[in-house]
């Protein structure tokens, strides 16, 4: 085979697998408990609703499900969508204000392209999703990691950093259980946050795909809902409380959208009209909020066992977080415990857990830490696979530090 | 509204609304007739088939057909298309050498975003695809536009400009039924274009969305089939032959899928398994090759309607092409007379093209043309609207030589 490498541009070097791609093959084999994949749990699907809302859509509009869409997405869900981010979200918008995305994937693609030149600096929560983390990377920005404790980022950092020279064009943050270490930014912090954005001139990315999936605990109003200034951009999805059938939105100053919308253009054409008008009468039935209740109902059954399951059976010297909601758990070992070596210990246990590593910026990485989803192991599972973890884990003597159990102010 | 453009990169001055999608809703007027759009007839589209496909699939594989799927595409399809791409089109592939992108239209853009640095040259037919020339646009290449003929691209004009010193990436063509133009490259122009992408290093992104929709004459092997060199990247689609659901593929050496792979992760994480699971199963089960006989069967009524109002009604000094496939004719005008703004006199009379300098990159149009689409207007429509187009252009006492009626030996 001839090698074209010569031809490509600078930024493959850019386009590089993450550490999980890597893995995933691991993942997968037979009699492994996979606490891995951020996948939701497949039973939840709601299959029946959409075989008979999918039945009336062939026979009532059949033709335009098929057809080509407006770039910015099918208008019907694009105005259920505003209603839903007003009502549920408090956040204030207007259709302008609103583009569907092939997934929120796709939005935070979409700003990198808009956003970054070479060189620009980012800065990301560390650790945070690694999909955000690889997309903004082919941009081949300057992303600085700015710590995490368990009241989210520490926007004292971050100013320090700031005051230092620090100028930033965006800064991403998922601040409603984290991925992947479940914490939720306190109100102080995310009005902190907003107040230097103002201040140093930089735009706030605000992930908030996981925010529906709360077990307990009181909600705290989305950054874009807190921000006056309209510095925050807001993108979800419906994969984590529906199905991820590829959609997504992003909410933004209706000048960003526009641009994002012509981006689009170039990128997909449209996100097929056919996924967007099962959603839109999955939505407009009233099926959400149904299908959410019966979500949390499973997913918080299966946080409760696993972190009973943590409680049990982990050495001293390993702590976690402990999350009012999504689907992760985030594990610090001891300090000198490397969870890039462990894993493959932990496959020979036939138990899986991303390493922590994947989700920092180049160079900023924690080894000793790894991200464990409850979301798609089976109930009955769960328990075992902390076990099998548990005993591939040296113990310490004394508990370290980050992510320590969240304290009673920290949401 | 804070301005925030101060943050934008510098490439969002590339990320502009083609001009096409400016006068978009001129077109959508009550009344007009419109030859503009390039979608398919919805009239064509398999509804039942597809509900009966649908319902088959929610009761035996609903789950999987709401989850995450992998990057490069279900195993299924990619393996479907590799027999597809084999057998009918006579591609030299195997499974790692072909990857589901959501339309054809992100297979190009991943195309710019692994192989374009800002400043480098590529190549385009003159005209070309405009979501094409603004797929690239983005990576702010210079793009160096061929003029075209009845064989299609000049590439004897072509090779001259490589001998002075041009230096492309790589070159892209649409040699089957071009959009906008109908043109075919006919096989030596192939061949030739073959040994220049060799001797001068560049790659050949041959666009082939419209390769199955022919009405007459005999079929050119695909540039993928005919490069020894396997320096060519096919990409198609469903969108013109099935139903525009998002769903394309590219073809090329594994080091470059692999490469769009990891690339396309970033961008959209995967394209729907529900459009995936049931395009499959309408393949699987046969239905292709009787959808696409009733495609042509409808196109080619459409296309004889419409060439004949050509001939009867259009004033002398008007010339246009006479495809044997895909979906549309391109005129040309009278050198003096200007398609932008005959544009808004046809919208006054009640009918729509698109104009034919949009199909140009930037300062190489030719403003005395214009695209007609054959396939959307419906059958009783066609002639009124030529008629109605006819009675606004100005006769001259001379035919245009570009894009003459084509000769017999043009295929």
């Amino acid at each position: 085979m001839t090698d074209l490498s010569h031809l490509y541009a600078a930024r493959a070097n850019d386009i590089q697998p993450s550490a999980i791609r890597k893995l995933a093959h691991l993942v997968k084999q037979p009699g492994i408990i996979s606490f891995a994949g951020g996948w939701p749990a497949p039973e939840l699907f709601p299959v029946s609703d959409l075989a008979q809302i999918s039945a009336d859509m062939w026979a009532n509009e059949g033709s335009s499900a098929l057809q080509y869409g407006p770039t910015p997405g099918d208008e019907r869900l694009r105005n259920w969508l505003v209603n839903h981010n007003q009502t549920v979200y408090g956040l204030d918008l207007t259709l302008d204000n609103l583009i569907i995305t092939s997934g929120a994937q796709q939005g935070l693609f979409l700003l990198g392209l808009l956003l970054l030149n070479e060189g620009d600096t980012i800065v990301v929560e560390a650790p945070s999703y690694v999909g955000g983390l690889g997309t903004f990377q082919i941009f081949n920005p300057n992303m600085v990691g700015i710590p995490m404790d368990n009241e989210g980022l520490r926007t004292d950092l971050l100013e320090e950093q700031l005051i230092a020279g620090l100028r930033p064009k965006f800064l991403y943050t998922i601040p409603e259980f984290q991925n992947p270490s479940g914490i939720s930014m306190s109100l102080p912090r995310r009005q902190h946050l907003i107040q230097l954005a103002e201040e140093y001139d930089f735009l706030i990315v605000e992930d908030g795909p996981y925010i529906d999936l709360r077990f307990d605990g009181i909600p705290t109003p989305p950054i874009y809902a807190l921000d006056k200034n309209k510095r925050t951009i807001f993108l979800s999805s419906f994969s984590k409380t529906l199905a991820p059938v590829r959609l997504g939105w992003v909410v933004g100053p209706s000048m960003i959208v526009d641009k994002l919308a012509i981006g689009k253009q170039s990128i997909d054409l449209c996100t097929p009209s056919l996924t967007q008008t099962l959603v839109y009468h999955f939505c407009d039935n009233g099926h959400l909020p149904a299908q959410l209740a019966q979500t949390c109902h499973l997913y918080r059954q299966k946080r409760d066992i696993m972190l009973a399951a943590l409680t049990q059976y982990m050495p001293i010297g390993v702590t976690w977080t402990n999350p009012e909601g999504g689907l992760f758990i985030w594990v610090t070992l001891p300090e000198d415990v490397n969870a890039d070596e462990l894993f493959y210990e932990a496959i020979e246990a036939q138990v899986a857990f991303v390493i922590g590593s994947a989700f920092y910026p180049k160079g900023q990485a924690a080894y000793n830490t790894l991200r464990l989803s409850f979301a798609t192991a089976p109930l009955d599972q769960i328990t075992t696979g902390i076990q099998r973890l548990a005993q591939i884990i040296p113990s310490r003597s004394t508990q370290p530090e980050p992510f320590a159990m969240p304290s009673a102010t920290a949401i």
